[in-house]
């Protein structure tokens, strides 16, 4: 008999409550109950709130129970849960290890749910569970289940040797990124809209920083930009028509700015219409294309590396109750996180 | 002594003129001279008939003579010019076979020339020369250094097993990349305006035909589509858009058009602001580039590959003078070339 579970949701009001869960009487052979002790609050998580769906896609616990057939966790082990719960398993991303593109896809927010990572109990497969590192601690590995393995994915997947890796935002996806970039060897160049925030990427791992609007600073083209900011740049005033207009002005010789055949990775919920200057795209040949969460292999690479490396998100905890996610939600909308929130449970 | 050459080019008046070019009185050591006897007309050209720049980028002709030092051609042989005449040889896009990135790269149109390949003679570099192969008539490999490089590169550069390769566009690029795509061994569908070029498209290859308004006819998505036409699509009225409105409009389970992960390829020279919708670029994590010409690699390949299989332009064959390029790019800007233009020298 498992126990009885509550989970903190929203309705479509938006307001956050704390209700019980009825679970299942059983566990099935390959099911895995989690007793949560961390959650990461996400930008996404803001995008669901209205929908009266389970919230919570990075979640951290300790297994209570497991399924007669699971062999990968064991009771006391330290799990993580993120953005994807299941896929097909047998269509063509499924066997080429990007599951994350499976048509059946069980994702959050998009896929029924009986409960997210904001509650006490969570039942998962194993197979998408993830065992934390012993040097990683739960209210660090809570967040890296989506914001660690999104990013880290997007580098891994596209770093090649002599690689300048630009990031343009220091948030939680961002400042990961610096971490990860650097710790891969990469020549890591940020950009940010304060100059304040100078030191504190550095501090991380930026090996170059400059201001948004004065990319032209740049000694050397960037090869890779990650966009990770909560909204996308307005590229009609910042890097990408800096590289047309340089050119039409003859201010430089050629493109400084982003490489030629660079690659641009967004990584938030994009505008309605993404809108980029066809020359650029055209003669310098720059690839575009979004990172969307991580597929299972990176994931798992990614808590290895990150354990390894001492990579870990710095965290703002906040109560795993209604009070502390409506705190934490706030501070998230007014873009104050320094700079990723984790609801982490009393007992 | 060389001798004189005379070579058709247009003013900023955009009328065609025929006029002397002054050849220097050696060759280099790697220098060839390529007596042309047909080039391709292209809508780069059109482009470029403003900007009293030697004109022609699709040529092929006879060497008549060789540099001390070349090798790779012999007086008699025949040999292609195409979009790109140098590079720098020392770059990371040169040192890996990218050279069409270089910075220093010396194209049509963005770099001085002395002569296009509308004229008589041409001197090139011997590294960027194609040598013709026996099977292959001069008229239908004028196109191919351009053309059929351009839409071959894109389809090897990135096709992989089991993909279902959209074309969009029955013109220059397109005849030749369904002939390409349908060679290489993958199903080929095309897409068009016109339901009356359906047999055209399946005797060139095409496994199925789909009008571009009817993207929902599609059994199964594809996973590359290459836009091939002069002009870029009207996403907010096709294929991408198409996907949203399915997806919101509940008329399909999922993404049947282009499938998730898919890789969108434009050909032609872009519109000042390429507008993509958003989510569609996240959540199916659909990629999108510019293929920009090809390198030499994948020229040669293209030459060889054609050979064997047959594949050539349908052209239409006009003179090599001022009369007949006035006539080629009069109908080329009309739309009515079926579907590669050829000017032919008479002697």
């Amino acid at each position: 008999m498992l126990p009885s579970a509550t989970n903190i949701s929203t309705g479509v009001d938006g307001v956050a409550r704390q209700a019980s869960t009825a679970l299942p009487k059983q566990l099935r052979e390959h099911e895995v109950l989690l007793k949560i002790t961390h959650s990461g609050l996400c930008h996404t998580d803001l995008e669901y709130l209205h929908r009266g769906v389970p919230l919570g896609h990075e979640g951290v616990g300790v297994v209570a129970a497991i399924g007669s057939e699971v062999t990968t966790l064991a009771v006391g082990d330290r799990a993580g849960s993120g953005y994807m719960n299941n896929t097909c398993g047998h269509c063509q991303y499924c066997l080429t290890g990007e599951e994350v593109w499976c048509y059946e896809r069980n994702v959050y927010g998009e896929s029924p749910a009986i409960s997210g990572t904001f509650g006490n109990y969570l039942i998962g497969n194993e197979s998408f569970l993830f065992k934390i590192p012993e040097a990683m601690e739960s209210q660090h590995a809570a967040p890296m289940q989506c914001a660690g393995a999104t990013v880290y994915n997007a580098l891994v997947s596209n770093i090649k040797s002599g690689d300048r890796i630009g990031i343009i935002g220091i948030g939680g996806l961002g400042h990961l990124a610096i971490q990860f970039a650097n710790k891969l060897g990469a020549e890591t160049i940020v950009f940010s809209t304060t100059a304040g925030k100078q030191a504190e990427a550095r501090s991380l791992g930026a090996s170059e920083f400059y201001l948004l609007d004065k990319p032209e600073e740049l000694a050397k083209p960037i090869t890779m930009l990650l966009l990770t900011g909560a909204k996308h740049p307005d590229w009609s005033k910042s890097l990408f028509v800096g590289v047309v207009l340089m050119k039409v002005e003859n201010r430089f010789m050629n493109d400084k700015v982003i490489a030629r055949r660079g690659l641009i990775l967004t990584m938030s919920i994009p505008p309605e219409m993404i809108e980029l200057p066809g020359l650029p795209m055209c003669f310098y040949g720059y690839r575009v294309q979004h990172s969307f969460a991580s597929s299972r292999h990176a994931q798992c690479d990614m808590l290895d590396f990150a354990a390894r490396h001492g990579i870990k998100p710095l965290v703002e905890i906040f109560d795993m109750s209604e009070v502390g996610f409506s705190e934490a939600t706030e501070k998230l909308r007014s873009g104050k996180v320094r700079y990723r929130a984790v609801l982490a449970a009393k007992d």
